[in-house]
């Protein structure tokens, strides 16, 4: 039956073929894939690019993503990326390579999945060109695009003293998710299938952050207190995070915290691949309703939880 | 001594720092890494984007290229297909991973070839943005940008009979550097160092597809027969070259290919990875000297040499 058929066996021009077939073409789209190259609209003059790679056994493991959740992700992480300069996400480019035993639905999975995350997380967005190759690992590359219409991209650097400090999305969801999935506790998996969906097929609040009026901003990719130390460092002042404001985000994961044996806090301060995004708001300017505020900008540097500042290292110093 | 540390031993982190360091400003950048996304100018509201693979076993050999020609091939490559659509490349994204024993010297050397290849083939373009991961195989995936500055992008499906089929660049160089490193004779190899130089850092002629008056045009990457077969296909016509047109391009390898005992007329067909240019002009306009006549556009289909058609398999039939 064709849906076991493998990359090796139908050669890379028919895999990229039946791959590319389900696709859609995006509105920003000229000329699209099958020529040298792709053209795409950039009304203002200007595009953002943003590229990030995801690695068999470093970034995913094969026994807990399938092709569908490995394509979602790789566009949600990447148009995270793009919202998060304010700007829309327009078109990706795609490269994959797999090994030749791979089954040809993995790589149609693989494209319902870019598929799917562009029409629900991007409307607009295609996929407009891309490279299937053969490799050992199996290693997908993404290069996303955006546009600022006419508005000036928002920076790491500008947060000021007095700002409000707000995250739009989810924080330490994620990588309860990914707890559970080591775990290998199959009933908690079950019982807690919605965190674990955040980890495989994150769902980042592009929306909130295409056009926002806020003075910084960046992609919670690498856990709330390592990307809050960027914004710091970039703009020469301190995050203070009020630790009354992360309750929220807490109590939602207190549950499966206690069943795993962990703290729900380290979860939302040190988790990363949320991919939320989080902002400085000058004094004065109404807060989007997606946003919520947890802190303010100060004179100093650093990251503050209440009075205790907060280790740079994040996500990593709790993974050993 | 710095230069034999390992990424491992340094960090990623450390080890993107030194490497980004290496790289130049581009003239198109408008805000260059070091946010979630670089913002690049795109004066005429477009712009044109490709993406290309190279991974280690399958396209490159770490035996034959060292750091330096692998970051120059990546930018030629990729270059080579933004000139093809008639633009002049603006910017590129490079994702890299390698094991985590590489050394930092290794990505040190592939910036250098990066920044050169910028500086050398598209002068004013530049790396904007990147990705650097651990993985068992090197991989290095690029994504190229570039700038129509107002002209129509050149398609494959321009090409109408009467027209003139010309190439800019060299035919059967890479082939013949490949199968001089595939000899594995030393004294071969060292005597045509050149055709080996085609191969591992090739130097397409870039400036010669921005802006051209071609009515088709591509980059020959898989063989003058298997690209003519693209355009061919593409514009509904048939391409007929000329035997006598292509001895300009066999004489200067028959001494090599008689050395290795094979057919130079294989390789200035059939030979893949010299990203030349092949374009079709109407008839009356004024060919420009980069590029060398070798036929003409038909009625039909397919590819001829005088009265043979070639098979369309290209590269690949060759190689078995």
């Amino acid at each position: 039956m064709s849906f076991s058929e493998t990359v090796g066996e139908l050669g890379e021009n028919e895999a990229l073929k039946r791959t590319v077939a389900r696709l859609n073409q995006g509105e920003y789209t000229l000329v699209g894939s099958g020529d040298d190259a792709a053209v795409i609209k950039a009304a203002d003059g200007r595009f953002v690019v943003t590229t990030d790679t995801m690695i068999e056994g470093h970034d995913f493991r094969l026994e807990w993503s399938n092709g569908f959740d490995l394509g979602f992700k790789a566009v949600a992480t990447n148009v995270s990326d793009v919202a998060a300069m304010g700007a829309k996400p327009t078109s990706l480019v795609v490269a994959i390579s797999v090994p030749a035993t791979t089954k040809i639905s993995f790589l149609e999975d693989f494209a319902d999945g870019l598929r799917t995350a562009c029409e629900q997380l991007a409307p607009g967005c295609a996929v407009v060109g891309g490279d299937l190759a053969a490799s050992d690992q199996v290693f997908i590359s993404v290069t996303a695009h955006g546009d600022l219409e006419g508005r000036d991209p928002i920076l790491r650097s500008g947060a000021r003293v007095g700002d409000i400090v707000a995250v739009a999305g989810t924080l330490g969801r994620a990588a309860a998710g990914l707890s559970l999935l080591f775990s290998g506790d199959k009933d908690a998996i079950s019982a807690y299938d919605a965190l674990v969906g955040v980890q495989l097929r994150p769902e980042p609040p592009i929306a909130a952050g295409i056009g926002v009026h806020a003075t910084s901003m960046l992609d919670v990719s690498d856990g709330l207190s390592r990307d809050a130390a960027r914004i710091a460092k970039a703009s020469g002042v301190a995050i203070r995070i009020k630790g009354q404001d992360l309750q929220g985000f807490e109590a939602m994961l207190d549950d499966v915290a206690l069943r795993l044996g962990v703290s729900s806090r380290d979860w939302v301060l040190f988790g990363g691949e949320d991919h939320s995004l989080l902002a400085t708001f000058a004094p004065g300017v109404q807060i989007p309703r997606a946003f919520k505020p947890i802190g303010v900008v100060a004179e100093g540097s650093g990251v503050w939880l209440d009075e205790r500042e907060l280790p740079e290292s994040g996500w990593d110093s709790i993974r050993g």
